[in-house]
Order: C-alpha cells, then structure tokens, then sequence
C-alpha cells in the first residue's frame, strides 16, 4: 500500500487519505496552478505510527524516494549547502481544522550548511533568517519549548540593535539571535538533529502525534469530528518570501469573507514567510497595495483566484508566496465567512451559473439566516466580558439596567433603552420585556419563561446567569466585585450569552435582497409549510413579514392577560356563580372578537389556528406571596390612617408604596377627615382577602399536570363557549366583508375523544346560532393538540373528530419524559446533557427515540381514520433545524414557531426536503 | 310471536323471554315443584308496549286465552263470585332486581262479588282482607297513591278496635277498613275499575311500566343491567295464606345467607300474606318454629329445598304460601348472600359434588373476598354496648349518626364517614346505603329491605333494633335515656348486631377455611403470579399471611422515614460535601442491610424487588410553613431568653410550645445565668435557618415530574451505591447461612437506557466488592419500573440491560394522562367520571386504552429484545379486579398489590385464567 503521494498522484477525491491540504494541493497541480512542488505521507500512515508509535522502514524509503524526486523536480539537493533544497511539513487532516496542528518550515538547514551558504554574502541575511526560524518552530513543535523563551531573546536582540521589527534585523544581528536560540535550546537539554533526514522524520512524527493534542480533540468533539481520520503530513519544497525586496507572502479570500463581495480580500508582507502574518508581528498591507506594487503579479493573481474558485465552486481562502518576484500558491482551502456573505456567496454563485439553486439551498447554514437576523456585536469591537449565561434569544443589546418591570416599561415607552434585569421573569413582566432591548435573568434556563418570552418577541436575552447576583432593595446588582447600579449600561449578547460593560455597537440587523432571494428558493422546494405563533396583530404581521404560511398557534390566554382585560379575566375567576361569570364574559367577548377578527384580517387568505384557553386559572390571578404582601400593606394603611386623623403630619412619613393608593395629599387629608379612605380600605382588604382565597383554593401540586386546557372548559364551559362565539361571529363578520379566511379552532390538553366531542357540540351549537344571525355559512376547521401522552394513543378515535392535529411538543416532552422543564433545567437536566444520558436538551431538540417515536404512532393512528388528516407541530422545537429535518421525515405537514425563527425553519425544511 | 307463555310452556333457557321469576316458575313445574298455575307475557310483550304505550289486541286475545286455561286448571272461574280466581301479576325481569318492581296481588274482585262472598261468614274476613290489600296495592302501584295515605287508615282502625296488628283486625273492622280506603282514592279522583279484566290489564301495563321508574333505572345504573332487556309480568293464581290458622306464608333461603350453613334459614307469619312479612309490619317467626307448628309440611318443605338446590346448584331464596295446610312454591330465585356465605357455598358445594372447582371460582365474586376482609372490631378493645339488633349484614363499622337519607349520600359523598340510622328503609335509600359505612334500623328482620341490600353491597348492617326510637323531627334518637344526635359516633358489628356509643378500634378479619380452600384453587389455576407491595418486615409478614407470591414492590424510602432515621437522612441531605454525605450515609447503611436482611428473611425463597430511592428529597424535610413557624418560636425564645436573665419570674408565662426546648425549671435557670442557652438557641436558630434555604432550595414547580428516582441516583451517586450495597451485603449474608433468596434491585423513573447503564455500573462494581468481601456468588436480579412514557417507547432498548420490567401504572397513568392525581381527585376528575368523559377514576381503574396501550407497546417490543423478559405491575391498580384481568391478558407475569388486596386479586387472576 502507499503511503507517499506526490501531488500528481492525488485528487480532490483521496481528501480522507491525503488530507484536505494535499487533495486540494493535487487538484491545483491539475488544473496548473503554480505551486512548489512536494508529497503527501497519507492519514493511513498516521493512523498506523499512532498505533506502534514508530515510523516503518518502508514508509521511510518511501519518503526518501519522494524526496529524491523532489530534488529532481527543483533542481536541488536536500543537506547540500551548495544549492539546499529546504522542505515544509505540514499537517493536513481530511476535515480543515484550522490552526489545531503544527508546521515546520525550513527544514534542511545546521550549522554546518548555513556557515557555508552564508559566505555568499547575498545569501547571508536570507540563509540566517531561514535558520533562526527553523530552530524555533522546530523547538517549539518536536521539542515542545515554549514560544515565549524565544520572543524574549529576539525582542532583547531588537533592542540591543534599536530596531522594532524582526525584518529590520540584519545579518549580524540574526547570527547573533541564532546563539542566543541555541542557549535557549540547550537550557533544555534538548537536541535539534543536525542531519536533514532526521529533522524530517521528526518533524512528520510531530506532525502525527499533534493529531492527539488536547486542544485538537477538544476541537474534534466540538465540532463532532471523528477521532479516526488522522492527518496526513504534507511535505513540500519551500519557497521563500524573505528573500528580499522582491519577494512576499499573503494570505487571500477569492471574495469578501465579511459582507461576501466578489472582490480579491486580503493581506501581505513583502520580505517576510507566512508565520509573519498570521502571528501579527508585522502589519500587512492590504491586498490592493500589491496592485500597485507588483501589477502583474496582481493580475496573474487574480486570474488564479477565478480559476481555482471555478474549479472547487466556492470562495476559497488562499496563501501564496512570492520568491523573487515568481508567484507560488501555497494552500487553498474552503474560506470562513459571516452569514451575511455566506448567504450573498451562495446567490451570487447560482447568479455565476458556479453551482445550482439546490446547492446553494444546501451551502447556507440555517445558523446564518438566525445570526443575520438579530443586531450582532461589530465584529471589530473591543470589549471585556464580565459575567456569562445561557444564550437563551439570539442577538445583541445594550441598555439601561432597570431591575423594576414597571419601571422598564415607563422607560421603554418613552424612547429610552432598557435592559430589564431580573431574577426570572413571570407572565407580569411581559409588559417589560416588551418596551425593554433585551432581557437578563439570574435564573432559568433555554425555555424559562423569559427565554421563551424573548424568543418569541425576536429580544435578545441571556438567562440564569448565576455570576449575578440581585439587591433589589438596594436597586443594585453584584458580579463579582463590579457592582452595577439601576440606569448603568450594560450589553448582552444573547448568541453566546455574553454580558459587557458598558455599551458596545452593534451591527444592525439585515433581511438582505439575498436573503429573502434564498428563502423564496427555499419555500419552492420545502414540503414542510412554516406557520408562525402569533398572538396579536403585531405578532400576525411579524409572521407575515417572516414568510410564514399562517399561524399555527394563536394563543388566547395571552390576550387575557393584557392590562386592560386583566380585571375583567379575574373577575370571572373570583365570580361566585355563573351569572356573575357570565356577566365578565361578555365584556371579554367583544374584545376577544375584535382581536379574531384583526388577526384574521391581517393574515388572510393564510389560516389561523386559534387554541382555546389552556393555562390554569390561577395563572391569571397574583401569587399568594404578592397578596399577602398587598395585604399587610393595607393593614398598615388602616393603622396609618388612623394615626393620620390624629396626627396629619405624619403623611410625610408615609410608605411610598401606598401613595398608590392615594390621590393628591391636600385632597387626601381633606377626605380623610370625612372618613372617606378609612372605607376605601377597609373594602380593598376585603377584596384582597378573598382574592387570596380563591388563589390558594386554586393551587395544585402539579400544575403542569393540573386543572387546565379543555378540563378547564369542560368545568366552566361558559369561557369556550365565549371564545368560540368570538371566533365564529370574527370570521362572519369578515366572510360578510368579502374575504377569504380560513379560522381553525384548537382545543389543549386533550386526552380522551370524550373531552372532544363534548367541546365539538358546543362548537355545532354555536356555529349555526351565528349562521343563522349573520344568514352566512362559516366554515371552521375544528382539530386538537396532541401534547397528552394518552391524545397519541388514542390519535385514531381522536381523528373521527378532529380534522387536523397540531403536536404540542413542549407539554408532550414533559409527559413524555416526566421531566419538568422548569424544574429539570435548573437541577439535573444539565449534569443529564453533560453525562450524555441525554444528548441534548429535549425542549430544545425534539426527542426523536421518546417523543419522536410516540409522534410517528399517533400519526400512523390518526391518518388510518382520516386520511387526509393535516398534522402539524407547535412546541418550541418547531424552529429547530434538526427537529424540523425529523418533522418532514416522519409526514408532518406543517410546523410553527416564533416569527423570528420562520426564516430558519423555512431554509431547514427545503434541506430536508432536498437531503431526502 | 307468542307473547303469553304457560309455566308448561316455559324452561330456564328463556330466562331473557320469560324473564328470571317466569323461566324459575317454568322449571319448578317440570321438576314436580307444587306451584300455583299460571302464565308469563314476555319481556317482548314488555318492550313492545313501552314503545307503544298500548297493548296490541292480539296480546289481549291470548291473556284471554291463557286466563280461559288458568280456570280449567284451578276450577276456578275470573269475575265469579261464587267460585272467584284471584290473580297476582308480578314483574320479573331477566335479571333479578329485587324489591324494584311492582306486584299486585287479590285481582278479580270488586265491590259487588266481596259482598256476594262475604255472605258466607267463613269467607268473610278472608275476603275483606283480600280485597282491602287489593285497593291498597292497585292504588299505591296503578294509581300512584301514597303508602302513608292508607297506613293512616289502618292504624286509626287499629286504634279504634283497639288492636296493635293488622292481623287482629276482625271482617267488620277491615270491611270498614275498605271504606275508608275508597274514600282516599276518591280523594284523589281515581278509580279502581270494578271489572276483573280491567284491572288486570291496568296491572299488567302498571308493571310493564315499573320497569322504567326512575329508582329502577337508577339500580340497572348501579349493577350495569341494560336497559333494553324489559320485564316480564307474571300473572299466577291466587293462593291465601290469609285463609286463617291454617294459613300463611314465609320466605325461605336452602342455606343460611349470612354464613352459608347448610340450613333452612327463614322467617313465616300464619294468616298473613307475603306483603306482610316483606313489609315489616308484623314481626316474622323464625322457620324452625314451622317444625314444631307444622312438622309434615316442614318436612315436606325441606325436601323442596333440597330438589330445588339441587337441581339449579345454587342457593335458593323462595317464598311459599301455605292454604288451608297445603304447601304452595310462589317463587325461587338464587339467593343473595353474605360474602363469607357465598365462598362457604361454593366451597361446599363443590365437596357436595354439585358443581366443580373451576364453577366455584367463578361463582365467588372478587367483591366477595374484598367484603370478608372488611374490619371487625378489635377483640382486643374494651366498648360498651348501648342497644343490640339483628346481626343483618356483617363487618363492623363507625361513622357519624345521620337520619335523612340524602344527608347521608351527600356527606358520605364527601368522603365523611357516616352510619344511616333509620326506622326501615325502601328501595328510596339505595343512595344514603351505598354512601354510608353501615346502616341501622329500629324494624324489620333480617330480610328486611335494609338487610339484603346491605349485605349485598357488603356493608355492615344492624337491623329491628327496637331499642331505638328516632325522633326524626328532632334529628335526634333516644336509646333508654342515652340521647345520639345528628352527627354523634356509633359503631355498629353486623356480625353480632351490637350498637356501640363512639368510636371503635377495627381490625381486618381473619381468613376462613373456605376462603383459604378457595384461594388454594385460584393459585392452582391462575397464570399470573400476584405479590405484594411491602416495606417492612411487619408488611412482608402480612404479605405472606395473604398469600402472596413475593414482594413486588419494596420502597426503600419508607425505611428512610422511621423516626430514629429521619435525623440521619436529613444530615445526608443537609451535608454540604460529598464527604459530609458519605458520613451520614455510612450511618444509614447498617440499619439497610438490616431491613433488607429481614424482608428477606421472611420472604424467602420468594422474590422481593427492591426499589432504590425514589422520592425527592424535599419530602424528607419539614416544610417551609413549618420551619418558618419553628424559626419565629426560636427568635421568640431568644428574646424570651433575654427577659428571663432580668426577670427569671416569666418563666411561667413561657409558650408550652417553646419548652420542648428546655430542661427542667430549676436547671435551666441555673443554665440561664451561665448564659448556656443563648448559645444553644442561638445555634438551632442557624440550623433551622440553613435548613429552610436548603428546602427552598429543592422546591419544584412540578415534584410529580421533578428531581426524583434515578435522575436523584445520577446527581447523588453516593446515596444509590449505598442501598446497593446494603442489598448485596444483606443477600450475601444470608446465602452464606444457607438460606435461599431471590432479591432484586429496580431502579425508579427510568427514561432512557443511558441511566439504567449509569447505574448498572455502580451495581456490577459493587456486587464484586462484595462477592469479594464474602467469598461467594450473590446472584441479584437488576430491573427497571417502567413508570416514565419515554421508558416505554424505548423498551427494546432498556430489555437489554433490565432482566426485569415493573410497570409503575400510578405514575405511568399521570403521566399519560397528564393528571396530577393529587389535583385531579380534588378538581375535576369527580366530574369527568359524572359525565363519563372518563369511565372510571384511571388512578383505582387501570385506563386501558391509554396507558394499556402503552404497556402493550412496551411488552411487544421489550420481549422483541429479551424474550424471557419478566414483566409486572405495581401500581394501586394491580388489585383491582378488571385491571388485574387486562394485566392476564396482555402478558404481564405478575401484579403486585397491597397485602389486603393479595386475596382478592388472587381470584382475579385464577377468575381471568378461567374466562380466557
């Protein structure tokens, strides 16, 4: 078997024998790129030496052989002062891992042949650089030195010599600072080989063995490479860029790697190998410099990047050497880019005719259409980070602290940017997150409430950043010693769950033509349809905005909650019979009618799948906590007022919290005379009494598993009835108007098809009263959730009655798996993901063997009923790529998820469709 | 079609036909049985005329025809008064419904032929009387008069003839009787008709009718008899046990029904009518009293019973009438009885050779063996009995006295345990009974209304307990001058008829022979192995006296939780490191193994299967409202503390609660002066306070779902590896005295095999420490409960690892419900059943299609992995009766249930086996 390519001998083909580095090497020898020549020791022969730890007689006259044609192709001879043929050795694994393994250049040199090539006086500066350098990338690499003992002999030779720069330094001084590397050399005990033969061989066994650092497999977990493949080593013949005036090196991108402009992008250094750039010693000049400099290299240059790019069909990022004016191409490889290019990359590309639509549909990473939809921190800004959490929202923000909800609001409504930071959020701080530019939670995890808020709301957020610590009395938080008052500025960057100091810019977010161009790529080959949830008309237009082909989740408590409606909502909780529930209902009638028909208005002809009301009761009302406080409060108040009547000028002295309860003081003190407060308060306390007591009569063990959804319908029917009657006289309404809609009633938390019988003749019953009012037919699709285990099991019996079934895989995930979300992120679920006794976090990605498995039997069940049964899914995960690639495995029709992540289900379910 | 059928005519298999009275009528002809003659119009004939509310004329032909047929064969002629044939009609339903439905006895007369028989004066009270319980009859069941009405006229006659019974009153007396009568139906502007065939065809539509009164249709609810199967009408000729000294009636059972003694057991009134005994109105004669009075026909009598016995092999309950000397059959049905008498009458019946094991096991209802484990009072307990009754109904019982019926089933609904206290009770009382623990009545005996129905729910009942007065205007009753009123506890032992003032320590009864006998017959054919769920030695004792087959489920946390542990446990929980754990655990571990090694003990060679920890860890610490209180009782104590150094003389006025803390008086002042307590209170301030924060700390939002089981075994491994080693120390002890032992050790919560991996680990490690430690084998099986959804759909997976599955259906069915039992029960579960959206409470019931489904799909595919896959149930539902018969047939080897129900789903099993 061989194990010595030469670069003739390979091809794109062989990337897992000869490495990424030698395959695209042999591929620009093809196509007649002008590159040194060299060879490939292939990743086979790195496996074995990893295994016996020793290289075979065979491999090594294998190399010699190579190595003698090497000689022959460049005219020179390895270890022959006369005219030295130095090598290269680099590492080059099958997958790019940049940066995560070693080279060495200049090997080939002692002391013996640089003394001699040195007495060719114009040799002599070039023959000493060559040499220092070798010494310490060979000490750094096969004898593990550290790269400091040697920066601080060359900066104490740069001093001594009054220069600032490596390649200021003379000849003299260079024999001088290779004394000085010797020491340090020695200081180690250690021995650099002074036969090029054995420097060679220990330089490819170094080369191997880096395939087992530390940082290399850190790197290959992280990026889910396998431990297997090995590097192959490529050895070529050097040429050099510090041979003088003439000479250089550079790196290039075929394109620009920020914004993915057709444009040659890059830098260079004249005088100087490639390590002078990429270690930043030097500041290169840009790329168009060299236009001027060297015209016709530039052009030469130039028509090499067209054609290396048409050949491998992507922007490529390049290295290149000139030696005494003659260009040498030294890599070429697959160039890194933000989103934003990679997006513009791939549809100019198909513009080009360089690769199809399919491809490019493919070349996107959904990862890049979520980035280039958020604010990001400006890639070029400097900035310290003083606290990490969880990047629970994508996208940056900066802002004001403000710890108080209330306050965030205020501040928010009237133009100020506000970063509301909280323990955790509740559904009372919606109103904040709402009027703040991100959110930042000492607690929680990847689906706590404010994570999920945020995501919806496309907010930045950074939760359960435990660093933190809040003092809300002092109005103050504390991370580590840095204590952060209420108005200071902080930014967050919710992609990688940063916290900074101060305020950093931000690049604005850009639905670039190129971006929308992809996604109507993506929509022409998805089968999966991408439905938003929305709530409200903002949300329905943001939907809209975002492509999504309706919405799949009208939630309805959430227009309970708003501020307007609260009272009315706790009203019929705190209503003693159902006369006086009837009663708040029918305030909430018309105004959840007018939310239907707006919703349904904006989003027409697309459908609009509205859930009947799901959360418990006492999610409405305020905690038991907050009440008693409330309670205490008006305790205090009673007693003050008292005390008032006799002693008025202890008003001064009031608690400020109860000023809300007060009108202007000359007022107040005047009412209080005529005990018109003393009553107020007295009947407030009552109300808040008995508030607690409905709350605590309320409370459950298990809410999650409590009195909620359609069992909440069936005990007090009068709500669905209401919630149905305000869809169905909505949709008549519109229908009158002319338009075409398409209204779905959902009911939650369904579990046997007894519940939806009993809620689908209360549905007929509504349904032809409002024909028969508006003498119009209106015809609504009726379906459930299936987020109860028992909905899958009994999916066949369930589809005699509904005509379209809509996954709730966050409720199902934790019936499923018996893991409360809450509960399960802030304990175990971590050390669970950690352990790798469950690879990922099932609320975030769908669990395909669980929930996944349960899903793909009550779809079987349910469209054995109903044929045609339109199946879709509504949990958090519905904007998951690889969840959404198992959706549209296993028939699901349609998902929905957040505004904000449509346009990342839309490109992840065309690459589903297109991996098919 | 025939509609009308003689008894000639019919045979039992026409039961649904003739119904249940007709078809046993039918029978006795054939066997020789001296019955009245007459003839049966069908169940058709029934459903026929409830459809039409009419009677088709060609039903009328043939009654005419059978009525042609009756006067041949009696020589007796309908409408004559010189030689009159009396009828009865009588419903009869294809399953019997006792005391449901109507009868009317003495039709054929009117006023004209009573006079033209009254003249002669040997007929003349027979005829009155006969004719006055006619009016009473045909008006309280055609007409719809109230009893009271004519129970107000007798006993003012009575009164007025100064007489205490009916029996007493003289011809002139009831002729004036009837008077009386008439006038109370011409009250009410109806009208019996005078003609013979008028009143019995009223009679018969009356009793086609009675089959859908509402307390009808409420008993067909309650034993789930359709509601299409109609009654049949008997119609029979009259024969009069009124017909003077020679005359009477009784109501027999071939076997004693309380403890299924092989006896006549029954009650006679001469010169009486059948009413008269069932009524309660005249005290009844105990049977045997017959063999003295009337020693032939006694004699004849037994013969009967025996023929009757033996020819339908079951226990007869019959009627007979006795004219003029001569023995009359009315009727024969299978009798109900006790439960200890229905499994002694199975038991002997099959050593009588009438019928064989596998009949006797179907026979005995699994109700039955539930019943004869229903408490007893302790022998032990000192009581004093205020009043003594018939012992109706055995088992013992106390509640709270309540007189209204309605009260009762409300309170009794209430989950309140209440004792109905009545004078007698009618078919009206069903509800009160079947809320009630026990019932006692002041009148009737033991076949009273209130005795057969009690026994046949299997409550205890003390029946004519004429001690008692009730003063239902009052709500009180009186026994001598001891006053109970509403709300007062008694006890009350059916078994003895003793009433008990107060309550009375019960304990559960012991085993029969016969049951024994029968449960010995059940475990020969059952398939399904039945353990028991037990934790101590003390349940593992009581699982082996109730037959058990092993434990099947042994929870580790309940040792954790005796008083003398909890402290250690707490220290485990409350340790701040590792270490601090190791410490309390190592203190745990003894007392472990010697649990494990005493369940083991008493159970071997039987299987136990060892759960390790499953509860979470809050639930071993106070709760917060506790600790609070305890933290306010300290700082109160502090301050306390402080007071006393100035003003030792407050000690008296301490909190008693505060002083659990303290030593006796005069030390503690001593202490006080060297300021010892300060620092004492101080330091438990700290420990409650550090305690609080960690109970906070584990709150969950969601326990049900939350950090439990083996997700607690993952994050605390040193607590698992603990009782791991417990149980093979403790197995390996034992195996070294020679002792043969099947333990095994289950992991709870179980989702993904990940775990049960993680954990089969630590148990292959520690397993051969030990076996190293002991120098022997300790073969323990390893298995997992399959409580979690997910566990189910990854059976194939988890069989790999698990030798054994446990089905946890109480967590399972929360789970696949997603209902929080504890919530549920309270909210809205009560409903869900009410409208039979759910058709039973899934939680007592196991849920069939839902959670049956899934432990299908669990079973198929973890026998796909491991074919000899051990499988069993060990949820609250694995004794109950139906569920226990699913688990047979879906392959589950064995349920395990609490050790009270062992017996009852013993006969389950061998019941399911038998059926298959």
């Amino acid at each position: 078997m061989m194990q010595v390519y030469t670069f003739e001998e390979g091809s794109k083909e062989m990337r897992e024998l000869l490495g990424n580095k030698g395959a695209q090497l042999s591929e620009m020898y093809h196509i007649g790129i002008p590159i040194p020549p060299g060879f490939i020791i292939t990743t086979k022969a790195c496996i074995a030496y990893l295994k016996k730890k020793k290289i075979p007689d065979s491999l090594k006259e294998e190399i010699l052989s190579a190595l003698e044609d090497l000689e022959k192709k460049t005219g020179k001879k390895f270890g022959d002062a006369s005219n030295p043929l130095l090598v290269s050795v680099r590492s080059g694994a099958p997958v790019s891992m940049p940066g995560m393994m070693d080279t060495i250049l200049n090997i080939g040199l002692n002391d013996e042949m640089v003394e001699t090539i040195a007495k060719n006086k114009s040799k002599q500066r070039w023959v000493y650089d060559c040499y220092r350098r070798f010494i310490q990338m060979f000490s750094e690499v096969v004898l593990g030195i550290s790269h400091g003992e040697f920066e601080r002999e060359i900066e104490e030779v740069k001093k001594k010599a009054g220069v600032e720069k490596d390649h200021q330094l003379g000849a003299k001084e260079l024999k001088e600072l290779i004394k000085h590397y010797k020491v340090v050399v020695k200081r180690h005990n250690a021995v650099i080989p002074s036969k090029p033969e054995e420097q060679l061989q220990k330089a490819i066994v170094s080369v191997f063995s880096s395939w087992n650092t530390p940082r290399a497999r850190k790197y290959r977990e992280l990026n889910k490479i396998p431990d297997d493949l090995g590097t192959a080593a490529v050895v070529q013949a050097m040429v050099y860029g510090n041979k003088g005036k003439k000479s250089g090196t550079g790196v290039l991108f075929t394109r620009n790697p920020s914004n993915g402009k057709r444009e040659i992008y890059g830098e260079y250094l004249m005088n100087a190998q490639g390590e002078d750039i990429v270690s930043g010693t030097r500041t290169p000049n840009p790329i168009k410099n060299l236009k001027k400099e060297m015209p016709q290299l530039y052009s030469q240059l130039q028509k090499i990047c067209r054609k290396v790019e048409e050949h491998f069909k992507d922007m490529q990022d390049m290295e290149f050497t000139i030696e005494e004016g003659k260009l040498y191409i030294l890599q070429t490889r697959t160039g890194k880019r933000t989103s934003m290019a990679a997006i513009k990359i791939a549809v100019d590309m198909v513009k080009e005719k360089l690769i199809t639509k399919k491809e490019a549909l493919l070349r996107v990473q959904t990862s890049d259409i979520e980035k280039i939809l958020h604010p990001v921190i400006d890639p070029k800004a400097k900035y310290t980070v003083i606290a990490k959490g969880l990047n629970a929202s994508p996208g940056a923000a900066s802002g004001k602290v403000i710890f108080d909800t209330e306050k965030a609001a205020q501040l928010g409504k009237e133009g100020q940017k506000v970063l509301l930071v909280r323990e955790e959020t509740t559904p009372d701080d919606i109103h904040g997150i709402a009027f703040s530019q991100g959110i930042l939670t000492t607690r929680g995890g990847m689906t706590s409430h404010a994570a999920v808020v945020a995501r919806g709301m496309g907010k930045p957020c950074v939760c359960g950043c435990g660093e933190i610590t809040i003092d809300s009395r002092r109005n103050r938080c504390r991370i580590g010693n840095i204590v952060i008052k209420e108005g200071d500025i902080l930014t967050i960057d919710g992609s990688t769950g940063e916290v900074i100091k101060g305020e950093v810019p931000l690049v604005p977010p850009s639905f670039t033509p190129e971006t929308k161009k992809i996604l109507t790529w993506a929509d022409e080959v998805k089968r999966l349809e991408v439905r938003a949830n929305a709530d409200t008309p903002e949300g329905a237009k943001l939907a809209r905005k975002m492509g999504a082909r309706g919405i799949g989740l009208c939630r309805t408590e959430r227009m309970f909650n708003e501020a307007n409606r609260l009272p009315i909502v706790r009203a019929m909780i705190l209503a003693k019979n159902r006369k006086e529930r009837m009663k708040a209902l029918e305030k909430l009638l018309p105004l959840q009618k007018r939310d239907f028909k707006e919703i349904l208005r904006i989003m027409h002809p697309l459908p609009v799948t509205i859930r009947l009301l799901d959360i418990p009761l006492h999610e409405f009302l305020p905690s038991p906590e907050e009440l008693l406080k409330e309670i205490e409060y008006l305790k205090d108040f009673k007693e003050v007022m008292k005390s008032l009547q006799e002693f008025p000028h202890i008003l001064q002295l009031l608690d400020p919290k109860l000023q809300v309860y007060l009108p202007p003081i000359e007022k107040f003190l005047d009412d209080i005379n005529k005990k018109k407060y003393q009553h107020l308060s007295e009947k407030l306390l009552q109300e808040k009494i008995s508030m607690l007591e409905k709350v605590r009569s309320l409370e459950e063990v298990n809410p999650m598993l409590g009195h909620r959804g359609v069992r909440l319908g069936i005990t007090y029917p009068e709500i669905y009835d209401m919630q149905i009657r305000a869809i169905y006289e909505a949709s008549a309404e519109l229908i009158k108007e002319g338009m075409e809609i398409h209204p779905e009633i959902m009911v939650p938390q369904v579990c046997t098809a007894q519940e939806l019988k009993w809620v689908f003749k209360r549905v007929k019953k509504i349904a032809s009263e409002v024909e028969k009012k508006y003498e119009i037919k209106v015809p609504i699709k009726f379906g459930t959730m299936i987020e109860v285990v028992r909905a899958c099991m009994r999916a066949g019996k369930l589809a005699e009655i509904a005509e379209f079934f809509s996954f709730g895989t966050n409720d199902l995930s934790q019936a499923t798996i018996s893991f409360s979300r809450e509960d399960a992120e802030k304990k175990f679920l971590p050390l669970y993901t950690k352990r790798k006794i469950l690879q990922d976090n099932p609320f975030s990605i769908l669990d395909q063997k669980g929930v996944g498995r349960l899903m793909m039997i009550a779809i079987e069940w349910g469209r054995k009923t109903r044929k045609d049964l339109k199946i879709g899914v509504c949990g958090e995960q519905g904007g998951e790529p690889s969840s959404i690639h198992f959706c549209h495995r296993i028939g699901i029709d349609y998902v929905s998820c957040s505004p904000f992540r449509v346009p990342v289900a839309r490109l992840a379910a065309a690459q589903a469709a297109l991996k098919e």
